[in-house]
């Protein structure tokens, strides 16, 4: 660890957050008879062809209610969609909660009635949990865990390294909204944007049989997510300026607030790999669920040239990197 | 929900603590086809004769670094317990991290390597994790949430209801060390006590197949475990003044402090009910890991009264009441 103290960019997702992460595992080495604990969600065998999928995600949402969501619908997708990304089945989530001391109960309730909503909705129940209360100002109101336990047949496992040579990149509908919606509220500009913010059950469950490598890009966006599929896949994707998934207001608020676009966080989205055999079928399942839903770039094997490259209208192209720092305002 | 805002008493593991965690299940009602959630751990049917166990914790400790441990130790110390109080073998542990900005990398490392040498030690490795860092002042320090999950035959599942009339009450050692050291380094009090927080792996390996109802007596001590377990089984439990499992100094510290005794909290102790026949077996294998195990008291089937009660040396019987409100500083 090369710093003194911990700094606010090792938690944003990008490049500095992924540093750190290989900091806790040179010390947590030991991972059992587990595989993919770097994944989206760790596998374990359970025999029988079949296998425990376990995620787990923290969440400290500033503000806690937005348009499209809030901090308990949040924590909902997070987890779930870790585990349908890997092709799994979810069946139970835990819920640990923190709150400072005069936390409004009110607030509890609409972010319990939430949660609930998600639970019936997906049909994954809460299971476990653990309330926590801290004497005012330990805690910023309120902060949320959850951990999540799915099972996947084993032929039926999708891997974030998995994409091939020739493979289409597919994302599952616009990008970045969950981010924009919750940056314009925190600086008061005035949009109809709203959170993406979505369990992704329903979709994964239609297409996961077509899917070469699935991701979801919440933190750190395109940019760090499509990049650490791309880099951990040994190849070259080509996104094209003109089929890039975001909506021209995003693309407005992005501009005016200096954000790099590629970074903005969905919580409602999946980006895939798909073989060009199975591309039309996927596209037509995912465009049921979402008319945005489209082929973003294509991918090639490339010894020297790993990672993501953006062809602009002029032709020319632009390497895409991983978020250096500091993303943004944290908003997931 | 009664009041309007959160109080801290609500996280204090006492009276309040139950009556909000009936409020969020109040509106959490579904729990779809896992078993036991308001247990320890829950448990779901994964065919084969086998159950998946899952269970979560939060913590934020103050001090964070004490005699005989630190917040990584607990976390650890506090899942992997609460799955094998259930009778299960844990199979791997979920790590979720918030940090504010400026914490330092020292004390990270410190608790990572805390955290690895009980991973070591039990052979339950860490999966799957998540790292947040908060602007500085959205949290005291750190807070550690881990979830955990550990496989169980059918018929070795271990209820906190199950204690039958004639069961003797089990002590694996004695209780309370860990929320005495917490308090008096918080109160500046010297004493030679050390948390009581270690894994209880091994000895309920070997004990397990005895035990017709187990608990670890975290936050509120047996007043709050104990009491819960005897009223879910209905039985009356009497425990006798003579052979309480507390360390003179503990129980000088204690009174010192103005503290009942009763609520105190261990991090590395198990309360059992055991069959007479049973007992003698269990008490000789317990003594191998801590000299101090013993029979605290004894169950018997009561419609009426049930509940614990202590026997006191004069012969009269007091009733321990669950705790009412904010137990003492948090210390767990």
């Amino acid at each position: 660890m090369k710093n003194k103290n911990i700094t606010l960019d090792e938690g944003g997702g990008g490049f500095k957050s992924a540093e750190i992460v290989k900091d806790i595992r040179r010390i947590l080495k030991f991972t059992g008879q587990w595989k993919n604990c770097g994944d989206d969600a760790a596998l374990f065998n359970l025999g029988s062809g079949q296998k425990l999928v376990f995620t787990t995600d923290a969440f400290i949402v500033d503000p806690l209610f937005f348009a499209g969501g809030d901090i308990g619908k949040i924590a909902m997708c997070g987890t779930i969609n870790d585990l349908v990304v890997m092709g799994a089945k979810p069946i139970g989530i835990s819920l640990s909660i923190v709150m400072e001391e005069g936390f409004p109960k009110k607030d509890f309730e609409e972010i319990l009635k939430s949660i609930n909503k998600i639970s019936l909705q997906t049909k994954v129940p809460i299971v476990t949990g653990d309330t926590k209360v801290t004497e005012k100002g330990k805690i910023d109101k309120i902060e949320i865990t959850t951990a999540g336990v799915g099972l996947v047949k084993n032929d039926g496992v999708i891997k974030n390294n998995g994409i091939k040579n020739g493979d289409y990149i597919v994302a599952s509908g616009d990008l970045g909204e969950h981010a924009i919606t919750l940056l314009a509220k925190r600086f008061n500009y005035q949009t109809k944007i709203k959170s993406d913010c979505r369990p992704l059950i329903e979709e994964l469950k239609k297409t996961r049989k077509y899917l070469n490598a699935c991701k979801d890009p919440t933190r750190g966006g395109l940019a760090a997510n499509l990049v650490e599929m791309a880099e951990k896949s040994g190849v070259k994707i080509i996104l094209d300026e003109k089929t890039l998934p975001y909506k021209k207001e995003t693309k407005a608020v992005a501009e005016l607030l200096g954000i790099d676009i590629f970074s903005l966080a969905s919580e409602g989205r999946f980006i895939a790999s798909v073989s060009p055999k199975n591309v039309d079928k996927v596209l037509k399942i995912l465009q049921k669920f979402n008319e945005e839903a489209k082929i973003i770039g294509r991918a090639q094997k490339n010894k020297k040239e790993n990672g993501v490259y953006l062809k602009t209208e002029l032709g020319s192209l632009r390497k895409i990197e991983m978020p250096k720092g500091k993303l943004i305002p944290r908003i997931c």
